[in-house]
């Protein structure tokens, strides 16, 4: 974020005007924008330093940084926008360490003819939901393309945070005899944004379950029991996650279908739309692999949250050369679930 | 970066390849166009962790974060591409506050359609400048949009450091009676790159003064003296940079034309294209506001890098509650040298 200007008394027209190359110039027009809409919303003592860099103390110890850019299409969804899905996707990043997250840099690349109330928008849907979950937009950038060269706003967030002493959190560290554990329902996101693209009405309507669950994560972690691995399912789904996970730990998986919690209403989506659920991103949910001395209590403890109400236990960590994950079907048989190929749902965040 | 895949041995047609949206969808091809081109160039333990976030240890003390979009195009100019400026630019907006940068992390958005071989070519080049600086490319992300819907590549890159205990640089920290200096020409970054999209031949070659400005900076911060600001002057050049200073200080700012250095070419240039070069962006200079007492000792010390050779003092701090920036011109006129007003050279970083 360039310097805050406070002398520029004129402003913005919010309701009506439009983002110009100008206001990606570093100049007068820059500083306007930057100050009437993401300071204004923003507003924390970081980027009121004012400088291209903000400035903090930190402990010893050790931190973790992760980030993620969003270009979602549409900009705004049932259950979130680009701005929320933003701060959530990368404070989740960083919370799968078991870490707490504690700052967040933000930068935009901005449309030309881009509506500024649609990027006021944005920036208090940000804003809320920096400060919901704790943490601080400390930094950030603006950049501006010509007409036909961008998609509206694309925002990248990047989030650090501090992790406790006794966190080791890993994918390589799921070990034959593991549990898998879900914390929800699977594909919620993913079907919310195709039912919206798609302008297609449900009978119930399909949220994003886009949501910060670093407050979930730090209860877990308050249990003390030895958390392996934890990764948000998001682009590729449950079945690309579980995959990477058993490759990274050279294991494989065995999962059970009729244990993977599923809402009844996006099956029904999954089914009209040709998707399935498994390949689906969720940007709200996590998968916890543990012990399986230390799945029930992290199974209850995860229930007690109002965003692990329906977290159950989906499968189990096998040895296996190959790292398959197998599933057992509804109908008894049993199929691998490979990596997503191709592209199933473009620009799902 | 998500995790690591070593078991695709399919090699991508890096030659001949493009990329396309199953590059975005967080699957096998995702994770196959990460591994061959952004690990393989990037490799370091960091991102070898194959998590969705990175993972270091830190001293108690002060870190600076520091972020950027980049933009620019061309994608390939003379004295860099859009890989080593977002390397550069992002190092140096942490360096500013004399720090030591020691992590990046890099988020591609990627048009559907770019040649594979560029994106090497750009990792390479990134990989290169990350490595020459002694900073690691931590974790990272890639998203893919549509042909139409982005222009080849958009880099944003976030940095971290740590800052020593006797620093306090700040851009409020200029006061009456400070020196300025630069630590070099002016204009030469945004000079080549207007020359490069419109294919303008001179009879010397204008490059990019794109540079890692950190290492200069630790040798000010090494002399002991009280520096005040530091600013890297890019969009909106010279001119906006000073303004920015003079208003986050609330003092006003004298400087000299004629002890500015601007290059005879790009002087030229500039005269050619219609453009001032107190407004045009730099990659690789440095403001540096200090006491007057210590300002031969600063300058002397830039003098004595490759970086810093043509180092200046340009002018001093007043007092002045306008917060006017004032140049004494080459006809000894003086005049009020504003803010960048409109946009002067669009997508320049």
């Amino acid at each position: 974020m360039n310097s805050l200007v406070q002398r520029f008394s004129q402003p913005l027209d919010i309701a009506h005007g439009k983002v110009d190359l100008s206001h990606g110039s570093g100049g007068r027009a820059s500083a306007q924008l930057i100050e009437q809409i993401f300071v204004r919303h923003f507003r924390n003592p970081l980027l009121e330093q004012g400088n291209d860099n903000a400035l903090f103390a930190t402990q010893a110890g050790r931190m973790v940084i992760s980030t993620d850019g969003h270009v979602i299409s549409p900009l705004f969804f049932p259950g979130g926008d680009i701005g929320s899905l933003a701060v959530h996707g990368t404070l989740n990043d960083v919370a799968m360490a078991g870490a707490t997250p504690l700052y967040l840099s933000a930068a935009f690349i901005l449309e030309e003819g881009f509506p500024l109330a649609d990027l006021d928008r944005i920036a208090a849907s940000m804003a809320k939901a920096a400060s919901d979950a704790g943490v601080v937009i400390a930094t950030g950038d603006t950049k501006v393309v010509e007409r036909g060269k961008g998609d509206g706003v694309f925002i990248t967030t990047t989030g650090i945070g501090v992790v406790g002493e006794a966190c080791n959190i890993s994918g390589n560290r799921a070990a034959p005899g593991d549990k898998i554990i879900v914390s929800g329902s699977m594909g919620d996101h993913g079907v919310a944004i195709m039912a919206s693209r798609e302008n297609l009405q449900f009978d119930t309507e399909i949220s994003s379950d886009s949501a910060a669950l670093h407050r979930l994560i730090a209860e877990l972690v308050a249990t003390g029991c030895d958390i392996h691995c934890l990764r948000d399912p998001t682009r590729g789904g449950l079945a690309t996650t579980l995959n990477e996970l058993a490759q990274q730990s050279a294991v494989g998986m065995r999962i059970n279908e009729a244990a993977i919690p599923v809402k009844p209403a996006v099956l029904a989506a999954c089914e009209l739309l040709g998707l399935d659920p498994l390949y689906i991103a969720n940007e709200g949910k996590l998968i916890c692999i543990c012990a399986s001395d230390d799945a029930e209590q992290l199974l209850s403890t995860l229930r007690q949250h109002p965003l692990g109400r329906e977290a159950a236990i989906i499968g189990e960590v096998v040895a296996d050369d190959h790292q398959f994950v197998q599933m057992q079907t509804r109908f008894g048989g049993s199929r691998v679930v490979d990596w997503l190929a191709g592209e199933q749902l473009p620009r799902i965040c």
